[in-house]
């Protein structure tokens, strides 16, 4: 489990989290055992105004039990990592060359490039890299991204060995038969290179795709990135919903035999809580409907 | 596809429709492809005054290309849909004593005795019948339920030979691989009757049922029940969502390679306009969200 609401979650909102708010959402997650957490983005604070805080954030970040991630689109992003002690950056690469464009100001074979030259110096750092190749089942701009070009774009960040492979249906168009076509990309191009998987829930598929993910990878590493509360918005669909929501997948993988070490129940007033915070209710499910068997703590 | 918006959505609902309402909602439905469609229920008006007009209903339903569900608890409802000239009742059996005792008034035994007389009496006026084990992926008083236990109760029913057979997750608390089981259940105790599942959405996991349910049907007869815009309620969890809604499970399945032939596009309208009869967003994401690719008509 990845947990990314402190990043790809608040940064598609329209409410701004204070540090203290985002520091005591993070501290929660922390103690319910989520252990790998994207706690923010070193991005312009210009483009992203609630990643602004990016370093107050950082410096209060408890160390020791937590593998933090902070998401880098390029060097810049990669010094403010790690001067702020992170241990792990992801780093974005957009599949489809019109989002990516628009979203970064690059090509994608340039995203490539930048990436290449990222993951020399973050490992030269002593941090874990991970490449995410966003709009991988589909882009906003382009409409359907053929396998053959996420094969492609995939086949070109290996070079630069990254320590896992992420593949994000950044505007929650997939479906389970995309993640087993995908999967099949993976095991071609990056054979051993650990998975992690980025769904959205914009079009009610994204529990699904998780669940085909977890039991596709068998026994191999898969981490899946979930958001509490399922918060974060889609910024090409407004009034759509955005990330999995951690606690919905967590019901989802506990009631299917995986166990994942983390409190759900330590979860729902954290989601709860969000809302309140966010103005709005979250998508994520369970916070409203409870678990199941009434009581129980599926972990 | 069996869509359940007027019955079992409409149902769960606090805003009634008028019977001019769920007309023009059928009518809509119809004309959008779907060819089985829940109408109404024959039960007491003052257990559910929602569709205390079943008669008015049933009295206006464009007859020739659908076949028109009622559901029936009793023999008193089962005379109700003859007289109406409904297809198809769809009778439920509780799975367990608890919520059978409070929901129905009877025990899951006796609600087997009760379907077995609807049916001998249902098949002499012609009508197709459906019995559904409700609640088989949990009950909201007791729990578990043992997949034993609905073998039981699913063979106590074949008995009577049911044109169909449905499993219920009434509550929404069921994960694929309970759907494996019991689809394991009716493949030994109901060979060869045609299944169909009714998924809830309560904890994010409906739509991973439902596909899981038509993946495991291969080439056999399967019917999934879903409610447009996802409308309906759980009456055990106020706050929480319904059925799966049928635009997203449309997107679902047509995106995965199945041809369902309905007009997925001429469904969002419909989700909309539901929405703003019952004064909130409905559940669905679709009619939000949009089709993808943009404007294509996913069938």
């Amino acid at each position: 489990m990845v947990e990314v609401s402190p990043r790809d979650g608040l940064q598609n909102e329209d409410v701004l989290l204070s540090t203290d708010d985002k520091v005591a959402l993070i501290s929660s997650l922390a103690a319910a055992g989520l252990r790998r957490i994207e706690a923010t983005s070193f991005v312009h604070p210009k483009r992203v105004p609630q990643m602004a805080d990016a370093e107050a954030v950082a410096a209060r970040l408890p160390r020791g039990q937590v593998s933090w991630i902070g998401l880098v689109l390029n060097e810049r992003g990669l010094d403010r990592a790690i001067a702020a002690g992170l241990d792990e950056v992801n780093v974005v690469v957009v599949a489809t060359d019109t989002f990516s464009t628009r979203n970064q100001g690059v090509t994608t074979a340039e995203g490539i490039a930048a990436w290449q030259r990222i993951a020399v110096r973050a490992k030269d750092a002593g941090l874990r890299t991970t490449v995410t190749i966003a709009a991988a089942f589909g882009c906003p701009f382009e409409g359907e991204v053929p396998v053959s070009r996420v094969r492609e774009v995939v086949a070109g960040c290996l070079q630069a060995r990254p320590d896992e492979l992420a593949l994000a249906d950044t505007i929650g168009v997939g479906v389970p038969a995309q993640v087993r076509a995908l999967a099949g990309v993976a095991a071609s191009e990056a054979p051993g290179v650990p998975l992690r998987w980025h769904f959205h829930n914009t079009r009610n598929t994204g529990y699904a795709n998780a669940l085909t993910a977890a039991e596709l990878a068998g026994d191999s590493p898969v981490a899946l990135d979930s958001s509490a509360g399922g918060i974060g918005g889609c910024p090409f669909a407004p009034d759509a919903t955005g990330n999995i929501a951690t606690e919905d997948l967590l019901y989802l993988l506990g009631r299917s035999g995986y166990d994942v070490g983390v409190d759900v129940s330590a979860l729902l007033p954290v989601a709860r809580r969000l809302g309140d915070q966010l103005g709005h209710e979250v998508p994520g499910q369970l916070s409203r409907a409870g678990l199941f068997p009434l009581g129980s703590a599926v972990r």
